[in-house]
């Protein structure tokens, strides 16, 4: 088989190539790097195509597709989200995305996206909390210690200084494992036997837990005045965390609000409850934290912008890093029109 | 590195292994078994998820996300549409595919969809004309010789016994090219200098042109009695190909109304205009041709129920055929929980 052209090949980065990748920046900076990304892009949030994820709900759980564009990029990122895969040794959520020229609507990058989601999701907690968290913030409760929690810790040490770190999950191996992880990143570690314990005396509650579900991970009198929430976990419609009167004493700061509305914690609350837009915080056209004793929300679901930033990130660090592949995902006959000829010739080709 | 789990590898067809695969089947035999999957589809419409595609316009075309589900499984196809991309030696259309278990949310399949869906579309509108064209159709035009114009004719020579082709384009060197791609094929061709000259005597004119604007490619004095016109060229907003007055004399045909109505030929017609559901000819809920004078138009714009039977097809062909490569696409912690466990010890693996 002749080699397809240029035009044909879509850079590849596939998980091993991925792992490679954070490693070789290194996760911190990895982090970092990726809010300022993800920071820029809220703060131009007015030029993206926005529109609520493509859900297809099944009985086990979600397939969504979420797309965006600024015009001169588009991206989108495939996702699943499925509870039940972990009993059957799968992830419950699995993702890749493709970046593409909005010009020629030629693909420009596939990559695995189940690690970079949870980078992403990370560092877009830890953009918020650079606006909403207490001053001086050092000690953070981890509500569910699963996947994701290692990534937000590190993302809140990275960005706040977060370094004391109080652990809790149902599961108290899930805590043991996320405490091994951390063990050589510089933090103070606490495994907790209840989320009472966890949220004692810390500025940010960060809840990750995972079950599809209606559950109530924090009550109202283990919220004191002046926390900061960063609430992850719940992000699906019938999938909350956080008890209904949480989110009545807090200002609660979101990505997107018609996908809120319908994912996230104040699909506990009415239509019309005043939330303020995260990307206008950052812009300065609304306030993030006001008081010491205010009890801020950020009602984080995952949006497409962010997916975006991501795959802008990782696009960029492709030249430099060489930790790619090339996959022939696009026919390029020599003459645009000849389809069915390239289809002819190859037959004529030798076996590869 | 250590090898990635089964659990994490996706089947991947490359546009190398897709033209391997057509050529290995034959594509005569790939467009028939495909028209097979296609109809079974079709009749079996009700079970569909089925919602217009999810379209990011841009000044110079556009790009798709075509989902679709039957409950047991998920595809959707990336498609662009940028007319101007011919003239830079790139193709107008391009696409690739995934195809999802439901229950787990893995992708199974992710393939090239540039060649595959050349091949889906001819197989619809040779399925489409197995129920509207006029009995004993031998002759058949083609204005518009592009890439998708032998894909065409070899399909409904497959599936219809057409062996008589009238071509036409307004750049005769398509006509010539469409002609030599085809002479091994067991046609008689003649190449024509207009549109009237092509559609004279035929039984079945097909109109594949790309230009993205409103085009009269056919006017209301070319169409006789009895003809089944089979429109595939006008296939979104402001995309046509035939003069009004032809769609108030024929009856209609189409995919899923509240996308035809938005992208196809009907767009020029109230949005009430009688149509009739193609899905429902095939499972003899509504009639197809009627009367030998009737003229039948099949206006096509392509739906995601036939790339999820297209992405079927090809996945069925995998393993017999063992033309697909393994992709890395999955993060498959051993621990579902550890993804960034799995980071930290890829950092302790020898370099690949």
């Amino acid at each position: 088989m002749t080699q397809p052209s240029r035009l044909a090949i879509v850079p590849f980065v596939s998980v091993d190539r991925m792992m490679k990748l954070v490693l070789a920046i290194g996760v911190e900076r990895f982090l970092t790097e990726l809010a300022a990304y993800i920071e820029e892009d809220f703060r131009r949030w007015e030029l993206f195509d926005k529109t609520p994820r493509i859900a297809s709900h099944s009985h086990d759980g979600v397939i969504e597709l979420m797309p965006t564009s600024d015009g001169r990029l588009y991206g989108f990122k495939y996702v699943n989200g499925h509870p039940k895969n972990m009993r059957e040794g799968r992830q419950t959520v699995t993702a890749f995305g493709v970046l593409a020229d909005v010009g020629s609507g030629y693909p420009m990058l596939l990559t695995e996206m189940t690690i970079l989601t949870a980078l992403r999701t990370a560092a877009t907690s830890a953009v918020a909390a650079k606006y909403l968290a207490p001053k001086g913030a050092r000690a953070m409760a981890i509500i569910g210690n699963g996947a994701q929690s290692e990534f937000q810790a590190v993302a809140f040490k990275a960005l706040l200084g977060i370094d004391r770190l109080r652990l809790y999950d149902i599961d108290r191996s899930a805590s043991e494992k996320c405490a091994r992880n951390l063990a050589a990143k510089g933090f103070d570690i606490t495994i907790c036997s209840t989320g009472q314990d966890a949220v004692e005396g810390v500025d940010i509650i960060t809840t990750v837990t995972a079950d599809k579900q209606y559950a109530t991970i924090l009550t109202d009198n283990m919220v004191g005045s002046g926390v900061h929430i960063n609430a992850v976990g719940g992000d699906c419609p019938g999938k909350t965390e956080l008890h209904r009167d949480i989110l009545l004493r807090s200002d609660i700061f979101v990505e997107f609000p018609p996908q809120t509305r319908i994912e996230g914690e104040i699909q506990q609350l009415d239509a019309d409850h005043p939330v303020t837009e995260l990307w206008q915080v950052m812009t300065g056209q609304a306030e993030g934290r006001k008081a010491p004793e205010q009890i801020t929300l950020f009602d984080s679901v995952g949006f497409a912008t962010e997916d975006f930033s991501a795959l802008r990130y990782v696009r960029d660090q492709l030249q430099a890093t060489g930790l790619y592949e090339e996959l022939d995902l696009l026919a390029d006959p020599d003459e645009p029109r000849d389809l069915f000829g390239m289809l002819l010739r190859a037959a004529m080709q030798p076996a590869a």
